[in-house]
């Protein structure tokens, strides 16, 4: 984002807050949450600590900020999902997601700390598998109803499947760059048995 | 582990080297690799860092120590899979994986942060898929060959679709304890086609 002359403060301090975001995804997808720190991100920007914390004056304020932009990226998947179908709407994603490999690794990083109950960002995790387990298994039945699924199997264990098999997949692209578009597309078509017309 | 009397001070330091492993793959498993350290470890077993340093002299080191527990419990993988079925032979993995959480979640949490080439366990990463990817491709085609599974997919593809279906699946259980063999078995019969007889 270039700093255009004239956009007055707030443009300044939204660029620079934006600035900041990017940075802590990378220090946390390198150090998690819990091994990065705001001195890090600081000093990687060649920012004060006093400049980086009068945006996120804690840690936790920042990680916040970092998960919800994973989360606004998808809020048209079900829309999405009944106009193209269940399969070519997650495989436009993982195929988005090679463009965002700091963001994916972040997300993955951070998850996997947080699975432990007292983690700053576990409460997220929930959150994130409450809403989107119930969305994914409406869109499947979706499909299914429209004659584009032949899949028998329970929806909410397909979406969970979907969502498990989504990330292992990331994690082993991430470490030797093995194709995740291809991988995910053949894990869906076994789960959900989709019909040619 | 119990320190019998009498065992003399080769037991004892075996002890002590198993008991500093264990508590290396819960602070691994919450903090990660890159946030944990040795001085946290020697503090939650009550020991001096020299103490620690005598059987761990740096931290990379006790990492490798750790990770091999991990690799020590599947040696006989081929032999149990010919005689019982790859499906079976997985499943019994993912159900003992049930009582060793900590050690699991250690696994997921360095696994994440290794993506990175730059990481101290990128090489191990690399090593195990290299390892695990040809054993699980060589079980899936000889159940193939005995007529157990009816799949024509590509072997490797398959087994690259079984171990990242199996992380993402331990990394849902993890977070709120959602029965990993269930989903495993569904994801299973799904890629693998099993012909029951």
């Amino acid at each position: 984002m270039t700093d255009a002359p004239g956009r007055g403060p707030y443009a300044k301090s939204a660029a620079r807050r934006s600035e900041i975001i990017t940075t802590a995804t990378a220090v946390f997808g390198t150090h998690g949450y819990r091994g990065g720190s705001l001195r890090q991100i600081a000093k990687q920007l060649d920012l004060g600590l006093t400049t980086v914390m009068h945006h996120f004056p804690t840690k936790v304020s920042l990680l916040a900020a970092v998960l919800s932009q994973e989360d606004a990226a998808d809020t048209d998947f079900l829309d999405r999902s009944a106009r193209d179908g269940f399969i070519p709407t997650v495989l436009a994603i993982v195929e988005r997601n090679i463009g965002r490999r700091e963001l994916v690794r972040m997300f993955t990083v951070v998850q996997a700390e947080a699975t432990h109950a007292d983690h700053e960002a576990h409460a997220w995790l929930q959150e994130r598998y409450a809403s989107v387990i119930p969305d994914y298994r409406d869109a499947i039945e979706h499909d299914r109803s429209l004659g584009r699924l032949a899949t028998t199997r329970d929806a909410t264990m397909l979406a969970d499947l979907v969502i498990g098999t989504w990330e292992g997949i990331q994690v082993r692209w991430l470490a030797d760059g093995t194709d995740p578009v291809d991988g995910m597309r053949v894990a869906l078509e076994a789960l959900l048995e989709p019909i040619r017309r």
